[in-house]
């Protein structure tokens, strides 16, 4: 244990002597208003970009700027590649999510501020905060030990927040490039503050939009109630078919493919919490989903279909007796290993299709979408997280599934052909898609270290 | 026969002489912005009421001014009551829609101006053209005949495009004022310009919001997909129970006190119109509704639900994973003879209540309401009514029932109690609660000619 408390000691003096200089660094990577889903931000993205790459630049790393249909992602590597250790690609990415509604935040979204040991902007956790420890990480190890004691690959794409449609198409080309023994995402959180913990998949998603027809203008209900098919009732009859009694999707081989989990995967993850604290969190009790299966399991290795919006006729205030032209829905999917994507964009979409009334005509358009991705509870990369996260936490470190998805993973991993690791420190109340986006000084700290020690400890090759 | 075109005859040559003088004096009326939905348009509301008050005052009339909780209503009799003579009481109102959107219309809409043979203004057809061409009957009739055939009340409200809210409480304390052998309703139309009809049924109307109420607050679809009950599926779960495979509806009591058609009724209406004509003017056939009911019953003598909105969670461009945390609707339901509107809703609201899933809190919320209102196919005034469409068109005149509603109508018959007629010459094009509302001209004409005649016919107490 005296080795241990060592290597954290020594990474905390660095961190120390450094932590002016990361802060104004991190600040001014926080002041790029890097949105990549709004077009008018175009070269504040880029410039974010340009950032990333003299910064990696400047850490020694060798860096190639991928050019994409989209936003480039930058790759870096670490000099003299040992072929004697392991090889760790780490995933961020400099994108952000939009910013409004802008009048509910308290600064300025791209002013970074700390308040009460949380630094206020957007991307401050979501993933500028999480990336810029990692790179802190690095250079921490450079500079205290002499050099990594891993090889390692950085890849920092920059459209993470509108579907990572660039980087998906260049996968393939860049399969030699992303090759490595490890993928670690650094780009999810823990449960609560107290609880440290790696994650170790995430669901998948298949999403698409369903619009739903009748007459060709909208019409007056007391003239044409009880005649025309209202694409209203359409609508809800179709969404409705969705899942049965007991909250079971219905759509023929949905289910197909899917384990049920094993003892030994039950007892390996935390699936903590209990229904009072479910509802104490979001104000009901969770009775969603499939009734068969405990509630943590059915918002983590058990696939969905969820309504995402429904949209027909008048919904204002007080009263208009339309019956639409038109009915809308957004339905997104999220799957467990096992779905394909597209298998399941197919069977959801056909059944939809296949349960429009005579008099009905109902489109579906697909979205995005992307694979479920797991990794082992057993490979090197998630014992020396669980044990650096057991270190720096001082509490044993658990393994948990992620009930969202990060499409891009699992296609990335197809190619990176690694075991898988996610981590982070993001909690719940992070407001990371919402206005004051904050991550605590604290936790950014927190970060650093569990990265050091945890490549530290992968280049040990050994856990304690 | 000889007596029918003489009586027309010297009619028409009293309006081809009035002719200029009643168009400056309809498009004075149509000039006032009498839009009670909209509290702005309060002063042209009332001063749209004092124009009427003013007018029928100089037709000789005793004129009141009703005042309500809303707008006023005009209240006039004819002079020197003949106990021997019916007593005919004609509805219509002097309030419009509103105009929005206001850049589809091609002339301004309190600008009227005729194009084509067709006035082109709001209310020039609902219901000030109906309601001023009734007018021109009456001076017509006082002019030629030196007196008119029947004892006349007139009502004019101000506030039908809103649910007649000022004028149905003071039905009550109006009873002896109202109460008349026959209420003709001049407010309706016919289906095709060459199919002469009275109408003598409306459906009545129970309306209510529906709110459905999740999770404190919108929530990510992945991270709580599958263990929260999400709003939109409880949603469209409700809604869709509201109908069984067969279109009937099932909340239970709701069709106890609906008789089922008799052969006598079937043969008196016309249910005229192919599922083919339908389809050509709608854009699809009509499949909706109860399928034991031929669709043109299903559309006027037979009840219906029909969700005239839904809305919950995202339903713009592109996608967003979330479960909001409430969904709505507008849900209501046209009535015929038996059914209450206040027992209707009650049932409904209970079943709809009664759907909640756990975790799920549903509120219902009542809007306006009225009864189903029916004519007899053999009273003076429909067969009078029958007869002078018939001289007017040259074409036998059909009884129809529509399937909309005016709720005032048959609270008002309750303190009438006469026998009820809707007559009018709208068609189902005049954009009447849309942009570029329109009326003919010469269907003006019409209805002058056909109101003044019928008025004659029943005084003289006999049909041809």
């Amino acid at each position: 244990m005296t080795q241990t408390k060592e290597a954290i000691d020594s990474l905390s003096q660095w961190y120390g002597k450094e932590e002016l200089r990361i802060m104004k660094e991190f600040f001014d990577f926080l002041r790029f208003q890097s949105i990549s889903a709004e077009k008018e931000f175009k070269g504040q993205v880029l410039a974010c970009a340009d950032f990333v790459q003299n910064y990696l630049k400047s850490l020694g790393f060798e860096v190639e700027r991928w050019e994409t249909v989209g936003y480039p992602t930058l790759f870096a590597r670490s000099a003299d590649f040992d072929p004697d250790k392991p090889t760790v690609l780490i995933y961020n990415h400099y994108d952000v999510q939009p910013v409004d509604p802008l009048e509910e935040w308290d600064s300025a979204p791209f002013e970074p501020e700390i308040r009460d040991g949380e630094v206020y902007a957007r991307g401050a956790q979501d993933n500028k905060g999480q990336c810029f420890y990692s790179l802190q990480a690095i250079r921490a190890l450079m500079e205290v030990k002499g050099k990594l004691p891993v090889n390692l690959k950085l890849c920092i794409e920059g459209e993470e927040e509108k579907g990572s449609e660039g980087i998906s198409k260049i996968l393939a080309e860049k399969a030699s490039e992303l090759k490595a023994d490890y993928l670690v995402v650094a780009d999810v959180g823990i449960r609560a503050p107290d609880k440290p913990a790696i994650t170790l998949g995430v669901r998948g998603m298949a999403a698409m939009s369903v619009e739903v027809e009748g007459p060709n203008s909208d019409l007056h209900s007391g003239a044409h109630g009880g005649m025309v098919y209202n694409p209203n009732h359409a609508l809800v009859k179709i969404l409705a078919s969705l899942h049965d009694e007991n909250g079971r999707v219905t759509v023929p081989g949905f289910y197909d493919g899917v384990e049920e989990p094993s003892p030994e995967m039950l007892a390996a993850f935390s699936f903590e919490g209990t229904e009072e604290e479910y509802e104490a969190l979001v104000g009901v009790p969770p009775t969603g989903g499939e009734k068969a299966y405990p509630f943590l399991q059915r918002g983590t290795i058990r696939p969905t279909i969820e309504i995402n919006g429904v949209g027909g006729g008048y919904s204002g205030s007080g009263f208009k007796t339309v019956i639409p032209a038109k009915a809308m829905a957004k339905v997104s999917c999220r799957l467990v290993p096992g779905q394909d994507p597209d298998r399941i964009n197919r069977l959801v979409g056909d059944f939809i299709c296949g349960q429009a009334p005579k008099g009905i005509k109902v489109r579906v358009q697909r979205h995005h979408g992307g694979q479920a991705a797991r990794g082992s509870t057993d490979s090197l990369a998630a014992e020396a997280f669980r044990q650096a996260y057991t270190e720096v936490f001082g509490t044993p470190c658990q393994m948990i599934l992620e009930g969202g998805s990060i499409p891009v993973i699992a296609d990335m991993n197809h190619y990176v052909q690694g075991e898988l690791v996610l981590m982070g420190l993001g909690l719940p109340d992070d407001q990371i898609h919402a206005p004051n986006e904050h991550f605590g000084v604290d936790r950014f700290r927190k970060g650093f270290l569990i990265m050091a020690r945890a490549l530290e400890l992968m280049g040990e090759g050994k856990t304690l």
